[in-house]
Formats: structure tokens, C-alpha cells, sequence
């Protein structure tokens, strides 16, 4: 599906309930196609990877955000302005590495997972993954190559859900999204 | 995937375009599955209406909202507090039937299609057409049978999204969802 050129940022808050539920068919229905949970994480990071890509510049044309100085910039902007904008949620940004090339989010309260348990036979799937896709898409198109993985999730028992992600490098040869 | 009990009606307003990506992953996983865009429409409807029977309960607990006396009240508080709640946007109702047992909801602007151009080998899908599952879903817990389809869609062309209503009968047997 391509996207139209004339939408507009006009803001439509909405409750996260409809969403929530709407990707729990998703991921019901890459379960059906899939063989593994193994495989359904790699597609719910490949999608989300393809939406991160385009809603960078949804972002960046909402927030009005301009280039981050650092690292830790960029993880105050995707926790305060980022989460809250698209999931309505604040994570926190804690445990950095000593390097300063690490952190985590960690979420009190994952929309994603509000009406859903995992059945015993998918104790591998890493249920919320389209995030990581998500945060990875769209950090590319700024310039940033990021590897982001869920560490704990409460689906799984953790008391959290804690998201870590680490810089790997600056992309040099792409322009981002936003420069227009 | 299994309901919480403990969930909470805490509101996460989120803005709506996460969701509209994640939808559009969602339509364009069913074109890859189904042979034709008619199962996929099928398809969207079915999980619209499973999602449906689950976001009632939410909608009940959320809105306080009681019995309504008849099938207008019932388009009001699905346009003026429903479509408000869940895709931020109200649509208005339109084209009652002489008898009072139809009426469209007219969406000038969809969420679901922000980003979306229908490929030309597509032409018969019915994109939002989840929605008309929701609201199927919905109403069949509050012991309400309507029959709910798009009859114009800004996607082919139209100038406004129109869904049609039309309530067929009174579910005897069914207790309403949210009444615990």
C-alpha cells in the first residue's frame, strides 16, 4: 500500500484499546502462517522495520524535532515524545552502558499486551516485537543504525518490559526522511 | 490470544498513526494469504467481528453508557462516542430509512486510509472493512443483529466513506456482554 501525498498532520487521539486488539490479530494471524514463533518474530520486526521507515516522518513533521546531539537526546525524544505520541505511554530510560551506547526502556504498562496471555505452545514468541522493527526503521532513516531487542516482557512473567537498545553506528550515505 | 482480568480502564490516548500502519500491515499480510481480495474481506470481517465482541466490554465499562431505547440513540452513541473514543474521529449519521431501521455513518476522513493508495490488481477490496466486523461484533453483545457493510470509500474514489447500518433484529437469548 503507497502512501497518499495530500494527508495532513492533523491530530486523531484516540484510546489505545481498538489498536491493541488489532494487533493481536495480526500477530494471531502471523502465528497461523508462520511455522515457529522463531519466524513470526523476524516478520513482526521486518513490518515493523517497514513502518518505522515511514513513520519517521510522520514524527518528524508532528514534533518538530530537529537533529539529535547525542545518544541519550535521541532516547529522551523516542521515550518522552515518541511512545507518548504513538502509544501513549512514558517509558523510562535507564541502565545506560558505561560507554554510553546502551540503554533501556522500560515499560510499567505495554499497550500491546493489555488483553493478552500467551498460550503455553508460544513461550518463545517475543509477542511485542514490531517495536523493535519500528524503533529500527525509523532511527535508520536519521542517519542511525540501532539494534533493539526486548530483554524482559511481562507477557513472559518479567515484572517489567524492558527494551535495549544499542548504537552500532552513524549511516553516513543516506539523507534522513525529514530534510526535505 | 486470552483476555486479561486484571486489565484496567486506564485511557492511553495515542495518536492514530501507528495504528493505521499497523492496519495496513495487517491488509497487506491478508493479500499475501488469500487468494482474492473477496476472502480477504471475509477475512477482515471476521476479525473485526472477534474483535468486536471484545471491545464491547471495554466500550461498556469506559463510556457508562446504558441500554439505549432505540436504534437512533444506538447510531448516535456509535458516531458521537464509539467512533470518537477508538479512532478519534465522529462521523455523522445520515440517510435514515423511512422506517427507522437504516442509516449510514459518513466519514469524511478515515483513519485507517491515511497512508493508502489501493494497488490497481485490488480494486475490489474493501479496505476498512474491519470496521463493519467491530461494529457487527459489538452490537450482537448488546443483543442487537445488524447487518453493516462500505458503501462509498474514499479508497475507490468516493468523496466520503459511507457505512450503512441496518438493523435486522433483537437478540433474545443473549445476555449483553457487560452486564457482570
Amino acid at each position: 500500500m503507497s502512501r497518499q501525498s495530500n494527508r495532513t498532520t492533523d491530530s486523531k487521539k484516540m484510546n489505545s484499546e481498538l489498536f491493541t486488539l488489532t494487533y493481536g490479530a495480526l500477530v494471531t494471524q502471523l502465528c497461523k502462517d508462520y511455522e515457529n514463533d522463531e519466524e513470526v518474530n523476524k516478520q513482526l520486526d521486518k513490518m515493523g522495520y517497514n513502518i518505522g521507515v515511514r513513520l519517521i516522518e510522520d514524527f518528524l513533521a508532528r514534533s518538530s524535532i530537529g537533529r539529535c546531539q547525542d545518544f541519550r537526546e535521541t532516547a529522551d525524544v523516542i521515550a518522552k515524545v515518541a511512545f507518548k505520541m504513538y502509544l501513549g505511554v512514558t517509558p523510562s530510560v535507564t541502565n545506560w552502558s558505561p560507554a554510553g551506547d546502551e540503554f533501556s526502556l522500560i515499560l510499567e504498562n505495554n499497550p500491546l499486551v493489555d488483553f493478552v496471555e500467551l498460550p503455553d505452545n508460544h513461550s518463545t514468541l517475543i509477542y511485542s516485537n514490531l517495536l523493535c522493527g519500528v524503533l529500527r526503521g525509523a532511527l535508520e532513516m536519521v542517519q542511525m543504525a540501532v539494534d533493539v531487542r526486548f530483554v524482559q516482557d511481562t507477557l513472559r512473567g518479567d515484572n517489567v518490559t524492558e527494551i535495549r537498545m544499542k548504537f552500532i553506528k552513524r549511516i553516513e550515505e543516506n539523507l534522513p526522511a525529514g530534510d526535505e
